[in-house]
Parts: C-alpha cells; sequence; structure tokens
C-alpha cells in the first residue's frame, strides 16, 4: 500500500525520486493522512492542502541544515511523515506518538514548538540573524498561511525582514483563499489580486515592504514547485514566494466545505460523517450562538467582534450571515479584536468579543492599556480555559486567570453550571463597569437545581452549603470537585464542611473570608489552573496572617503535554479521597 | 505674549482666526511649550512637530463630534492647549495639572488614556464601527506617528480597517522620519519613496492594504494642511493622509539632535542644556551599555535586540554603531524582537533584549509560546519595572511580576545591588537553561559590601542575615528596606530577625521557607510592585498551610496616576515603622 512511502525515511530518500515517483509519494502521504485522521481527528484541510509543497521543500532544501519553519504547524504532517515520523500515520498503533505540531523533541527537522499562527517569519528571521553572525549560509525558509499573515506578530516580522535582512530568508506563503473561516482584510484582497493577475498586481504587499517576489499558481503541483523553489534556493535577499494551493486538496468534501473541514473528529472516509458521538448536541458553543443571535436581534448595538475565530462559540455561516453589521472578524489579529472593542465600547456599542483562550493571551496589553486603564466596559467570551479540553502545551488555556486576573479593573467570571454562564454572559454585555470576561465551562453543560443571580457588580462569593470547620471555596470548573469533596468530608469525617462558589476568578470577597474565621480552622480552594498567581493564592495571601490555615490546589507552574485530565489530577493528589484523607486531623 | 492664544478656549476658537492669526497661534503655542517643558520637561520633539498639523485638525473638524484619537499621546501637547487646557503649559502654578497624555478624565475631547504606540487605528477603528451600528456620520481620525506603524497592533488595525470599514475613517501619518531613534524597517523605507516621489511612489504599503491615500508635503504649513484635511473631511471610505513634518521644528538643537530631543529635562533654553543634575553620571543605563559593548567585543555571538528603545540602556548612537552587526533595531516591534531572539537564540547566538516594562507587556505570548515553551535560553534586560521611576499610569511598570513570574519556564531575576545587577545580567546572556528576565534596578545604583553570587541556575534564596522570630524576604529595590525594617525590629523589638534576598522574583526557594520553620513565627515579604501574582504570594501560598503566618506588603492591584512614590508607600503602611509596630506583639 505504501509502495513509496515505505522507502522514505528522510528527506535524503526523498531527494532520490524521480518526478512520477514524488506523485507517487504525494499520494500515498494522503492515504497515511486518512489512515490517521479517519481515527484521531485532527487538522484535515491545512494538511491536505500542502503535501505537495512540504515534499517539493524537502527535494529542493537540505533540512536540517536549511531550516524550515512552519508556521501554524498544524500544517506540518507530511513534512513530519518525510522526517522519519511516519509510523505515527501509518502503524495503527503509533497514531499517539507523534504531537499535532512541530515538536523539536521528536525531530531535529523541527526547530519550535508552535501552535498558534503568524510567529514563523519572526522566528525565522532570528535564525537568519544568528547565522549571519556566525557567518553561515544555510537557507533559512519560513512557511506562513492558513490567514495567519493578519496577526501583529507576523506583520511586525514583515515590516523588519523585508528591510533588515540583507541576506538569505525566504517567506513562501501558502494561499489558500482561507483562514479558518473565509479571510478578512486588505492583505488578503491584495493576495487575490496578485492571484488574478500571476502575480503582477500593483501595488503589491511584500514589495512595498521591501520583499522580492515570486507567484507559482501551481502550489498542487509538485514539478512547478521544484521550479520555484529552486529559483529561490540560496537567494541573497529577501524573497517572499507566493504559492496557490487548495485547501483540503484531494477529498471532496473538504474541497467543498473548507471551513468544517480545517480540522477533523475522527470520520467515515465515505461519508464524510464523524465516527465519534459527542453528547447530546447541546453544547456551550451553541448555547452561546444562539445566545449571541437572539440578543442581537432584540439590541443593534451589540457587536459581535471576533479574530477568526467564529466556531469558538459556535458562529455558523449562517448565524454570522444573520448578525451582518453587528458582526465582525477581524482576521487573525487579537490586538485588533481588543483595541476594536475597546474603541466601540467607548462610542457606546456593546462588544463582546469570543476566542479562544490561548489565542487572547497575546492581547495582555491591549486588555490592560487600551482597555481596562479607560475602564472600557467590553465583554469577553473565552472558550477553551479549562485544563479539560485542550491538552497540547501550545493549547493550554490553564494560565488564563494568572494572566487576565492580575489586569486592575478586569473581572473574570467562571460559572459554574449553564444558567449561571448565561447570567454571566447577560450581565458582562450589559454592564458598564468593567472589561469582563466569562470563561465557558469546560466540563460538559451542567443544569442542576442552583439558581443563578443576575448581577455580579459587587464581588461577592456565594456560599452553596453552610457548614463548620473546613470551607471549600470551588472556582468555576471545579465546583463540581467541590460538591463531591464536601459530600466526602460529610460521609468520612462527619460534618458538613462549607462550600462556596466563588464566581470570580480575579477577586477575593474579604468579607466572606473574614467570617469563615468564626467557625473554621481550614479553608481548601479548588481552581482549574496554575496556582501561581491564580485565584486560590489571592485567598492564601489574604489569610496567610490570619490563624485560618489554608491549602491551595490548582495545576503547578509548568507546561503540561497532552495528559490525561483525570490522571493529572490524581498525581497532584486533586481527588476527594486525596484531600479529605490530608484534613483527617482537622 | 500670549495674545492669540489668551482668546483661544476651544476648538471653536481656533475656527474664527485667519491665516495670519493661525499663524500667530502656532508661535504662541510654541511659546507655550517652550514654559512648560524648561520648566518640567515631557516630549518635546513630537510636540513642537505637530502643531501645525493639531491646529489644522481642529480649524477643519469639528472636535468632540468628530474624533481624534491620537496615537502615542505625548504629541497631543498642542491638542491640549487648544482644547482648553492651556493653563497646564502658561500659567507656572498650574503645569501638574494637566498629563503628558491623551485623558478621558482631563477633556471631551480626549477618548483614552494612552501610553504607548500603535493602539490609534485599532481604537478608532472600534469608534467608526459604533458610529456605523449606529447610523451616525462623524469624522474618525487616527492621528499616529513616531514610528508607531511598525507595532504589530497597528499594522493589524491597518489590515482590518483598509478593507472592511466601507464608512468615513482617516488615518493620519505623521511622518517625521524618525522613531525615538532612527527608524528601522520596510513600512519606513516606503514612506522615504512616497515622500521622495511626492507621494506617487509604487509599490504604496497604503494601497496594498485597500486605503485610499493623500501626500502632504508640507506638514508644518497650516494652509496646506488645512486645505488637505478639507478634501477628507466627510469622506466615505478609510483614507491615509500622510503628512511629512519636521521633529522638533522651531528648536535649532531639536532639529538638529531629533533623538536626544525626543523627550527633554528641564533645560535652559539658550544653550539646550538640563538644568537638573541628576546624579554623579553613573547610571544603569550607561553601566549597562558599556557592559554590553565590551560583551559584544569579547564575544562575537552576542546580539543586542531591541524594539525601538535603545535608550533604555543608554545605547547611544556611538555605541550602536560599535556594535555593528550584534545590533538591532526591530522598529517599534515587541512581539517581533522576543521573537526573534527566541530563534536567534535556537540557531547559537546569545541574543539580549533591552526595552521598557510597559513595552516588554505586549510580548506575554511571545514570551510563553515562541520562547518559553521552547526554553530558548534568550536574555531580557528591562527598565522601568519599579514603581519608583515612572509613576504615569499608562507606564507603570509594578504589574511585571505577575505577567512574567507566572510563565513556566521563565526566570526574573531581581538584584540588590550594582554587583549583583552585572552578575546577573552575565549569567543570564551566557546561560542556556531557560529565558532570564533582569531588572534594573530602580532605586539608583547601590554599591555595598555584599558581593554576588556567579550563578544563578538553582532557585536560592540569600539569607543575608540569620536571626529569628521574623524573618523579611525583601525582594530586589525593596531588599533596602528591608534592610531598614531590620534594624527597626532590632532597636525597638529587640531582637534579630533573619533578612533575606530572595533574588528570584518569579520563583521561590522552598528549603529555605521551610528553614524558617525552626525558629520564626511571622514571614514578611517586601516588594516593588502589586500583591497580586506577585513575589510574595507565592511565599503566602505555599505557607499558607503552615504554622508560619506571613504577612505580604506591596501594592494593590490598581492603576495608580502620577503618585509620589515614598507617600503612596506610606499609605499602604509599607513603612520600616508602621511594619515593626504591627508586629510588636509577636
Amino acid at each position: 500500500m505504501y509502495e513509496i512511502l515505505q522507502k522514505v525515511n528522510s528527506p535524503a530518500d526523498v531527494k532520490k525520486l524521480n518526478a512520477s515517483e514524488l506523485e507517487l509519494l504525494a499520494a500515498e502521504i494522503r492515504e497515511a493522512l486518512f489512515n490517521r485522521l479517519t481515527q484521531k481527528g485532527g487538522h484535515f484541510g491545512p494538511n491536505f492542502g500542502t503535501v505537495e509543497a512540504e515534499i517539493a521543500l524537502h527535494y529542493v532544501f537540505l533540512s536540517p541544515q536549511d531550516k524550515i519553519v512552519f508556521d501554524v504547524s498544524h500544517q506540518s504532517y507530511a513534512h513530519k511523515i518525510i522526517t522519519g515520523r511516519k509510523n505515527g500515520y501509518i502503524d495503527n498503533a503509533k497514531l499517539n506518538e507523534n504531537s499535532g505540531y512541530t515538536n523539536p523533541d521528536e525531530s531535529e527537522h523541527d526547530f519550535f514548538n508552535v501552535g498558534h499562527t503568524s510567529t514563523s517569519i519572526s522566528l525565522a528571521s532570528g535564525l537568519a540573524k544568528a547565522r549571519d553572525l556566525a557567518h553561515e549560509k544555510e537557507n533559512i525558509i519560513a512557511f506562513i498561511g492558513d490567514g495567519s499573515l493578519s496577526g501583529g506578530e507576523a506583520l511586525e516580522a514583515l515590516n523588519y525582514a523585508g528591510s533588515e535582512l540583507r541576506s538569505n530568508f525566504i517567506v513562501i506563503v501558502n494561499d489558500n483563499e482561507m483562514s479558518i473561516a473565509e479571510n478578512h482584510g486588505g492583505i488578503y484582497k491584495n493576495l487575490e489580486a496578485l492571484r488574478l493577475s500571476n502575480g503582477n498586481a500593483n501595488p503589491n504587499f511584500f514589495k512595498a515592504l521591501g520583499f522580492d517576489y515570486l507567484y507559482e499558481p501551481n502550489g498542487n503541483d509538485i514539478q512547478s514547485l521544484i521550479q520555484t523553489f529552486q529559483k529561490v534556493k540560496d537567494i541573497d535577499h529577501p524573497v517572499v514566494v507566493h504559492i496557490h494551493t487548495l485547501k483540503g486538496k484531494g477529498y471532496p468534501f473538504a474541497e467543498k466545505n473548507k471551513e468544517a473541514w480545517h480540522w477533523c473528529a475522527p470520520f467515515d472516509r465515505a461519508s464524510g460523517k464523524p465516527t465519534v458521538d459527542w453528547g447530546n448536541g447541546e453544547s456551550y458553543e451553541s448555547i452561546t450562538a444562539n445566545y449571541l443571535l437572539e440578543k442581537a436581534k432584540k439590541d443593534p448595538k451589540l457587536l459581535v467582534i471576533t479574530p477568526a475565530m467564529p466556531a469558538s462559540v459556535g458562529l455558523s455561516p449562517a448565524i454570522r450571515q444573520a448578525l451582518g453589521s453587528q458582526y465582525a472578524d477581524v482576521g487573525i489579529a487579537e490586538e485588533q479584536a481588543i483595541a476594536m472593542a475597546s474603541g466601540a465600547a467607548k462610542r457606546g456599542a456593546k462588544p463582546v468579543v469570543v476566542t479562544n483562550a490561548t489565542f487572547l493571551q497575546r492581547t495582555y496589553d491591549q486588555m490592560a492599556q487600551d482597555t481596562a486603564i479607560n475602564n472600557n466596559p467590553i465583554a469577553v467570551i473565552l472558550n477553551y480555559s479549562s485544563f479539560n479540553t485542550l491538552t497540547d502545551v501550545t493549547h493550554l488555556g490553564i494560565y488564563i486567570n494568572s494572566i487576565y486576573g492580575n489586569i486592575p479593573n478586569v473581572r473574570v467570571l467562571a460559572p459554574t453550571n449553564k444558567a449561571e454562564y448565561l447570567s454571566m454572559v447577560e450581565y458582562a454585555i450589559e454592564q458598564q463597569d468593567h472589561p469582563t470576561i466569562v470563561l465557558i465551562p469546560g466540563n460538559g453543560v451542567i443544569e442542576d437545581s442552583r439558581a443563578a443571580d443576575s448581577d455580579y457588580a459587587q464581588v461577592r462569593f456565594k456560599t452553596e452549603q453552610a457548614g463548620e470547620k473546613v470551607a471549600i471555596i470551588a472556582l468555576g470548573d471545579f465546583f463540581q470537585r467541590g460538591e463531591s469533596l464536601a459530600k466526602t468530608i460529610q460521609e468520612k469525617l462527619h460534618f458538613v464542611p462549607t462550600l462556596i462558589n466563588p464566581r470570580f476568578a480575579s477577586d477575593i470577597d474579604t468579607q466572606t473570608l473574614d467570617n469563615l474565621k468564626k467557625n473554621h480552622s481550614l479553608v481548601i480552594t479548588l481552581e482549574d489552573g496554575i496556582i501561581d498567581g491564580g485565584f486560590g493564592s489571592k485567598v492564601a495571601t489574604y489569610l496567610a496572617d490570619s490563624p485560618l490555615r489554608v491549602k491551595v490546589h490548582g495545576l503547578e507552574k509548568k507546561f503540561y503535554d497532552r495528559y490525561n485530565p483525570e490522571e493529572l489530577l490524581q498525581s497532584l493528589g486533586i481527588t476527594s479521597e486525596g484531600i479529605a484523607e490530608s484534613i483527617a486531623g482537622i
């Protein structure tokens, strides 16, 4: 089945193949991609679109001396297959062996662990500058695409590299006409003009920044790509090679519906249907999308802004269309999303920014300076802040409270069930007090008997069960673990502990904490995030000078990678049994 | 003396003036600027260069209905004078009345509190989008210059606004051929080409992003500017107006030496010499500059990178020239600076990034993802992280530990005297372990008898005085306050407390903390930064479950503005006497 691929164990083996063998290799790599992705899921469209380009890169350049830096390294699967990691694709026993991104621990052909977009040009510019200082000559190649050009880091790097590097520097722009959703922004209009003119349109964005420029229309034709790459190999100045590829190439469903097939769950190849069932259909994504659509109909001031992540709250193309001018996708450009929201709030709109946790972290400064100093009341609805959702080291949301919980004026709200989530979203959009972030729960849609409040203007913890001796303060997604711990304590230690839903990840309710001193000797905090800079450390710091002792439970200040969430908690002793045992002598 | 200016109390008064009166107004505004700046210091060149442009803006547009958003709002002095705040410039009793930046609390003509660059276009795009949603029609104007175009936020905003806003949006690019230092990057080369071609060069960076474009060569001529602004008033699509101005216009010293006169201390107008003496000449800036120059001569791998802030470590034009290819100014582009450093470290260089605290905070993500996940050993030397240096709300470094102290793998080192500072800088550059940030002390160059270590690979606190009962852990700039507290305790409470120099702002030495339990009952932490997410909260969290009590002293999670440092500490009870009294019963 893998006639050619079985002979390819490194880039050197690719260089030995003739034209027809290279074609076969591309076909077999697509089979390998199907094998992994139908069973395990992953980034589909980006990888199917770049098979030929990555073969041609390894045919022309000499990796790892020549250094290829992948942007959004989710499009590096073919590269990984070529560079000795094919078993992660063709051997069903080894599908979990490799990460879905470039990873220097896996191979000398990978230079950086990269998750989000727009990083390749700046990282590669550092490689190039260090090469020049060392008076060496290898090719440095940044491979960027999938909407990544609109990110501030990429733009800063283009501005620098195009005019300040006076040596070999090759930026390959993989233009598949898409971000994850459709593209937004002037750069993409310029790419379109360049495509339509076979590279001759004027003005040319890249030339305006000082780059030399080449256009290759046949980005899925290996021989065309080889010829083009050979033209720029060993070039002595910065050049952009703009290649036109077809996202999802080789699978009709994916070619047709590029947005849906950007990423896929395990699926049936014949029908294109997912083979896993992820619950009863209600998700926080669909709940949020429906809420926003209804809200927008009632309130013309509502403005939904996203940095190219409509899917983070389930905004399908149909819903986006229905939102009309009340929807603004700014492209992959988080800084613009937050600062624009601040400006819109200042002018009387009700902006709500939707995205994922690790993408928002690009906006510390825009949240602090553009927004919080001005105290403009923007709302942010944030997905994937839970340790329980994305577990790749580059996609961990567990640092969010240590980032946004420590910016003055910013409120971070951590809901514990569906009713509370919706009340917090409504509050965040309507209030005129503060920038307010609502964390989408990562432990499923929980509907229980606890009613939600509607006003979160004052920082007030909610005591769900008044007890004695031990107070459990269980934040957000870990509230249910707090409930479970309270039960275990009651059963095993024979007293009723206090159980508190703090609701605010960013602030403490000192009155409630002071009241605990009367008939408690221990406070236990539980949170779904790192301890350093987090919620529990605020409680501990406040109480450190009192007789009340505090045990803070959360994750360590570490980079975790592809862990099993429950096993991780067990290893940290964060289980009802473990904690109850540790306080048995109370 | 202020014949015209005395009649100008609002923009409406400017509109009544004829051409020669407008010229007189410009001259009088320059006199007013001299009056403030010779006595108080401030941003000189940016304001002297934009007097005519700001007069013309207020002549043509109708502020505050039409909304002018200033980038790096340090160039808004003429605007402030025109909009009712002239007393802050001409009345010597009121020079401290106004901030040096736009400030909505001061005037309805200011829309945002803005300190750093590159924010105006994104903020203004939010105003424009909200205006469109409200079906209104006012002009929205972003006024950007002084090297701000290279910042990621500005570039993201240009990409969005040029193609996605289909309504009135005016970006005025104030091109004075400078950042604070000389400009770097392709955009500035393009601006130069446009200047030299009277706006006709091709490619045109702004047109490539979808903007309409106009060039006005006479950016210091009021009538030319009025005519140009009138052309774009009420325009129905996004336009860039590129105006060419002379930084420092009207003062020969400043016109000649633009970099030195970007900002000025109080000075004598006739000679241009500063009228304040800031110490004996040795500063951490000069110490660092000399160190880096010597280091670069010895080690060809050393690479100094700065996002347009060479002055943060005293890199004069002569030193920059001597550093040669070992110096890279990437323009105002902090993301690029950090990610490029990560790439350079990966390729074997020894990169050291130099900048100021509030500018570095744009790089949370680049430090976490591009650098720390990859554990590339870059060094950062950071100025102005102390509460004792810059006190404008937009320039506070007191949040740095809560940002960078909570990123896994990142080490933040806080030196307590000159010898320790130099040893930490040397270590940060030579080590191959971690991204390492060294905070430049903000309490003067202290040389005392304490010798420094040379290796900071292991997190070890340094016990400077072993004592009993009370342990004082005094971080960085607050170490001397710890020394003073230790003396006060000895004098007033008659025992010798332990005094610890923790050295690491980002980590705790659990062994030292555990050892304290033997003969101490109280730990006091002192730090020059906010408590939330800071160093003391790590100590308190670790010890919260032990009998040792902890008092954490630091600043509150607040935005302070233009405070007196010592008064602020007094109000927070952070004085030797206050703390000693509070523990009298120990």
